[in-house]
């Protein structure tokens, strides 16, 4: 029997999601269960073999007819040793993930950041099928993202990409990694939820004001572009400025590393083309020698979660 | 005799200089002519070949002796193709250099943007040869760049990667890509000819309005930088500004790529230690988890218009 399968495991804060891909990158078995990411490192390692197990079996395969094997995790990973260098949310210093795997399982192992696994997953299978070259930002409460260069994903030196952690305004919003005016202050979901309250209060007559009232007097990701779809100025004007700053980030994403398409997941991408439309013209305009270069397609990824299983895969 | 041997052309809007470099990256022979930019592209190719010649005879060499040629050239290039999109100082609109050199040469011919050739050019036998992985800036009149990860230039698609056209402050200073705010607009020369001015023409009793009235009233990139020395406060702002601004955009880099060292380039380079010790501070202080992470150095480059060749040699 050829090995033409590989493991593929999404290690998350809350879930350890496992698939067994076969070569045209399906999933032919999966598992998953739950990472109780407060105990030792060594007990997470054991129930990631015990998921790993039963995919396996649903596959009807052992891991003797798998070929390598792949783990996507949060955090900051040094993908050449496959240790996890840090990861906050499963409170993970310095764990070799890779080597502990590869003592259970006689297989390669690779490890590497879960939103680089996603955006691998996303070209191999998703979205960018048609392509070879990606850029993929994930809109949620940060801003992640993952590069893929002619089918390889980009990797530096110890430590991942980190997109969100880019400048768009130095010295303007709080960010969450200290410094002010990062892109993952003006592109991520909080910041809609944060300028959308803000808006909202300042325009207490407007849509979105009493959109946000009758949800309990909480905002969130949806109602500044559900107000502006009803003509509330206020609404639109959130949305507007949403669409300015994720453009001029994806202008720079294209500046850098001339992908040959934009992806877009998190729940943001759920506004469809009433997001991708005006961001795509915008994208034309910001990015360098737009006239004369070719502007990628920025698309919604497709994937879901299985993004981040496929792409652990193909590590 | 092994083909050791390998061309570099370093292509520019001034003079074209070839050099054939050993396995060593020594170069052994050397010539230069000039470029005459506003001829057809035909003349100019024919020239790069005498020019070629030159060097190869310099060396004591034949073409048959050489195992590649390679060409950095200034403007946007698909490398796959090895043509030149556009190149602004050359006025060549889609030219296939590669091919043509390739017509002449039975060599395997590559082409590629020249401040990615210096990038590579000072990984192999530079300021970063003990390292595999690195980001340059060159600081002149724009930004220009490259990157090198595990020893291989970073390209992306057709064009080439436009680090000095990232935001730092979008809306701010405007760029001469059309956008407001690029790092170009922050941490040019340019910058800090016009920062200068300005704060020289705010304080006219400054030591640095005195030094641009002894240059005949033109404020230039090293005036800030020696008022500040003498204890202006006027030139320290500047000084301090720019460096503030140098540091958010190589910081960028740093979470973009986690290179092993960061390299800069250009005249502003002559200040030293004088420009990279508070960079250098500011650079740790601004990377995404700097505490935890490997923070790279930030050196000078070594190489000077030497670095162009040996990279495009190492193409």
């Amino acid at each position: 029997m050829n090995k033409i399968y590989r493991i593929g495991v999404d290690l998350g804060g809350t879930n350890i999601k496992v698939g067994v891909v076969n070569e045209a990158n399906e999933i032919v078995g999966k598992a998953s269960s739950p990472t109780g990411a407060q105990r030792p490192w060594q007990d997470i390692v054991a129930d990631i073999a015990k998921t790993i197990d039963k995919a396996l079996a649903a596959a009807g395969i052992g891991a003797q007819d798998c070929a390598s094997l792949g783990v996507g995790c949060p955090g900051t990973i040094d993908s050449a040793s496959g240790n996890i260098i840090y990861a906050n949310n499963l409170a993970w210093d310095n764990v070799p993930l890779g080597k502990a795997l590869g003592e259970i399982y006689p297989l390669p192992v690779r490890v590497a950041n879960d939103a680089n696994c996603a955006t691998l997953g996303e070209v191999v299978a998703g979205a960018a099928k048609e392509y070879q070259s990606a850029v993929m930002l994930t809109l949620g409460t940060g801003v992640g993202g993952g590069v893929v260069i002619r089918g390889k994903l980009m990797e530096g030196g110890p430590g991942d990409t980190e997109l969100g952690h880019t400048t768009l305004i130095l010295g303007g919003e709080p960010c969450t990694c200290g410094r002010a005016g990062c892109l993952e202050a003006y592109a991520s979901a909080s910041a809609i939820v944060r300028e959308g309250k803000r808006r909202a209060e300042e325009d207490p007559k407007s849509i979105m004001n009493e959109m946000m009232r009758k949800n309990g007097g909480k905002m969130n990701g949806r109602i500044p572009f559900d107000a502006a779809r009803a003509g509330d100025a206020a609404g639109q004007k959130v949305v507007d400025d949403y669409i300015y700053w994720l453009a001029a980030g994806i202008a720079n994403m294209v500046n850098i590393f001339r992908p040959e398409v934009v992806l877009l997941s998190g729940g943001v991408c759920n506004e469809g083309e009433y997001l991708t439309k005006p961001l795509q013209k915008l994208v034309a305009k910001f990015a360098y020698a737009g006239e004369r270069m070719y502007i990628p397609p920025v698309l919604r990824a497709q994937l879901g979660n299985d993004a981040g299983i496929i792409g652990a895969a193909n590590l």
